[in-house]
């Protein structure tokens, strides 16, 4: 199974698409840029969900469900944010199919044309803000704080599975405030949260920051994100948070009275992941033979395969297995026993490595006759003979030891590939021979940052939040700068 | 607020749209026949979710995610299927907007156009066969047990709260199998799931039976169903179990090898379940002071309310109610501390009542004194005084009581309703008089059963699974019948 997976160094983008295909994760559609997620895929993205809706209502917001089709008009209600989504998007302007008469199947029934066109959601602020109009009267009735679990549509010229693919499923929070600094400070609490989740659960190291305004949301007055670095040394923007200002409460009236009774407009946010994480997990930690998992996120975290010679052994080997079985599920770790007769455990060593299940054990006769077993970490392929005897607490720590292991590992990865450059020349052969983020001055124009992604076809990730302020002078323009930003080519 | 409520009595229809609405369930949008699923409404969802999602995959289920968008041909490919599904759907015929060169907003770009129009899935097996093509070459590859959750569009002309929305949310559970027995026994597996649950978690009563073939789902050999009978006498259809064939398979030409190296097409079901389940909650058990949860699926289970004057006192009950929330808490039971300063007992007990919150503690610092506390059950406003020593183990022990009390009560009514009646004047009669399930003779023609509904606008719920046999004459055309079968009007 493995060696049929192109390496990275062959094919970066093969050796992607290999593994999301063949690791069972997702399989491409009879819909142009659509991909069917596969239960191994879904079980990941059930994993993260988990997760994150916790961390959602740890912090007070509540799942709500708004309409999948936009009236095309409310696109039209902010201006900044129908420049930026209204274009590419799958426009519904009819409601019934007929027979065809010359009995070519069905046909759209021409009078069943709408009298305003839907859209489907490429994000929901519009159809969301238009119903908070009617939650919201008094400062009593906020803040909201509400988040949708969604399918949404942009029609993407170019798609990729998980990374970029006409429908995907997200999260989208959506809250209302009373004042900006309310808002602000939600923004903020949820760029944290989803930078908690990159890096405790996904095992992945993440640079907050903020956009320039060339890479902003539209419609947002701040967009904060968080910015991971791939193995082919490109960047994945992997969630967004916005600071919306009152730009749709304008757009759709929302108002408020306050506590000394004056009308105003009320402030927002949005936040977002996607299914694209699922494809940043796998960019950012698999090898040549397939996935790598990080415990926390696995949908098998331990897989026991028996080593046997007739039904007689495998019965042998089954009775210890189930005892292992029970102590490791006792703890909550997801285990799977593959005892299946008609594949040989080289196979199937083969198999649950592509499929980056962290911990393997292999259990043969001898191995219950001297009380051990064999324990291979996926992440280093390490293997080691763990006794039998208070085997489910080593294998507990183990897990705990492969998550901090890969965070680790990608960490050293992100800092070894990170790089500082003062000159136009240095950025250049930087972004061709040592491929990472980038720390360069930028003199802070729209202008330069457009000619840069030009020449180059790197771009701004973002403004580290912790960024320390130094003089400078801008690498393409020499005018001067008072901090570097993070540049990259992304996905 | 419960004193605005419509009663049953005067508008049993506006009844159940002021409690939906005024309860927080659901609101309406902006785009025709669609919802929005408000938090309370979703919290119901979401806990519906999590037991259906637990029993799916303790079934051996596991979720996928297939795409929102069907190509039109598709829809075609399966004869019986386009007559009963490719009709009233939303239509995807273009793929970009662009600025109106009027300056009227954005327009649909002609010149993106959609070569084959998409269909938004009115439901998913024809996008799903055209995968399990790919899929599916040996026995070794069967059964694919497969779940989805998702939404989906049907253009609906009268739409009414989750009963029926242009858009809703539901799970489609999507198996293949090598053989036909084994497909057989799997749709009546489903249907079993589908039944526990209502009766054991929403405490609805529902009858297990088969459809007549008019009423089967398109494609379908044998749709098995759950009907449930809703308080104003009128059945709901609450879940579906299809019997496929091979009918999805030849469309979509998915054949496979069998043992015996012979090929074979392989045998299908589809079941599923929608948030039209969130409305048969509703109309099953709610009164006209508001909404009755069954404990097991509320999403707060116990409120308790301190009565109290002045923040001395407050104070004092805030000590004994964290004590009484963390006993309960402990237990896993839902519960909310309604504190709020702005809103006094009386319109507190009101509002909880609206929202049906199973079980109410109400906490005054006399009761604290008498280490006491005043419990109110929501099903029957029954009052009763609990010490609070082991007050936890109380409520407890009275959410269980309140679970089966409903669903007996649910199961009377349905008794006291179900009428068997022996010739046509008694069923017209019975219909009017008496409305709810109608046992009668029926000759077992579609025509019979047609001429019966055009008369009176009922219809064949279905054919109950534990039918006994027994000789009789169809109550129109009098001709011999084996078996008395399920009539009612229906939602």
């Amino acid at each position: 199974m493995s060696s049929t997976l192109t390496t990275r160094q062959q094919d970066y983008a093969q050796w992607y698409n290999d593994i999301v295909l063949k690791g069972g994760l997702a399989d491409y559609s009879a819909v142009r840029g659509c991909m069917v997620i596969k239960p191994y895929g879904y079980a990941l993205w059930e994993n993260m969900q988990a997760v994150l809706d916790k961390m959602f209502k740890d912090t007070g917001h509540q799942n709500a469900y708004f309409p999948l089709l936009i009236p095309k008009s409310f696109l039209s209600r902010e201006a900044a944010h129908v420049e930026g989504f209204a274009k590419e998007c799958a426009v519904v302007t009819h409601y019934r199919l007929k027979n065809d008469p010359n009995g070519g199947g069905v046909i759209v029934d021409p009078e069943a044309k709408l009298e305003e066109e839907l859209i489907i959601r490429p994000t929901s602020e519009t159809i969301i803000w238009s119903t908070y109009k009617n939650w919201v009267q008094s400062y009593r009735d906020l803040p909201l704080l509400i988040n949708q679990w969604a399918n949404v549509v942009r029609w993407e010229m170019r798609t990729r599975l998980f990374l970029r693919t006409t429908e995907f499923l997200w999260q989208e929070g959506h809250t209302a405030h009373a004042t900006r600094q309310e808002a602000v400070e939600e923004t903020r609490r949820m760029l944290d949260v989803y930078a908690t989740f990159a890096e405790e659960y996904m095992a992945l190291p993440v640079v907050r920051g903020v956009k320039t305004a060339n890479e902003r949301f539209a419609g947002a007055e701040d967009t904060y994100c968080i910015e991971a670095l791939m193995q082919d040394g490109k960047a994945l923007q992997a969630g967004t948070s916005h600071f919306l200002g009152q730009n749709f409460a304008k757009a759709f009236d929302v108002q408020f009275t306050d506590k000394h009774n004056n009308m105003d407009y009320v402030w927002a946010t949005s936040w977002g992941v996607s299914t694209r994480l699922v494809g940043a997990l796998v960019m950012a930690h698999s090898d040549d033979n397939g996935l790598i998992l990080p415990p926390k996120l696995a949908p098998v975290q331990v897989v026991i395969v028996p080593i046997y010679k007739g039904p007689e052994s495998h019965e042998r080997i089954n009775g210890k297995v189930n005892e292992i079985m029970n102590a490791l599920k006792a703890k909550g770790i997801r285990v799977k026993y593959d005892s299946d007769d008609a594949t040989r455990p080289g196979w199937k060593f083969a198999e649950h490595e592509l499929r980056g299940v962290p911990v393997r054990i292999a259990l043969g006769l001898r191995d219950i006759d001297n009380n051990q077993g064999e324990v291979a970490r996926r992440d280093t392929k390490e293997k080691t003979v763990y006794p039998l005897d208070g085997i489910a607490d080593a294998v507990e720590q183990l897990l705990k030891d492969i998550q901090a292991a890969m965070f680790q590992k990608a960490l050293a990865y992100r800092t070894d590939n990170t790089t500082e450059v003062n000159s136009w020349d240095e950025f250049v052969r930087t972004l061709d021979e040592k491929p990472g983020f980038i720390l360069a001055h930028w003199d802070g124009t729209p202008a330069t940052e457009e000619k840069i992604k030009e020449l180059t076809k790197a771009t701004i990730r973002c403004i580290p939040l912790d960024n320390k302020l130094e003089d400078g002078k801008c690498i393409l323009t020499g005018a001067p700068s008072i901090q570097r930003v993070l540049f990259a080519r992304a996905y």
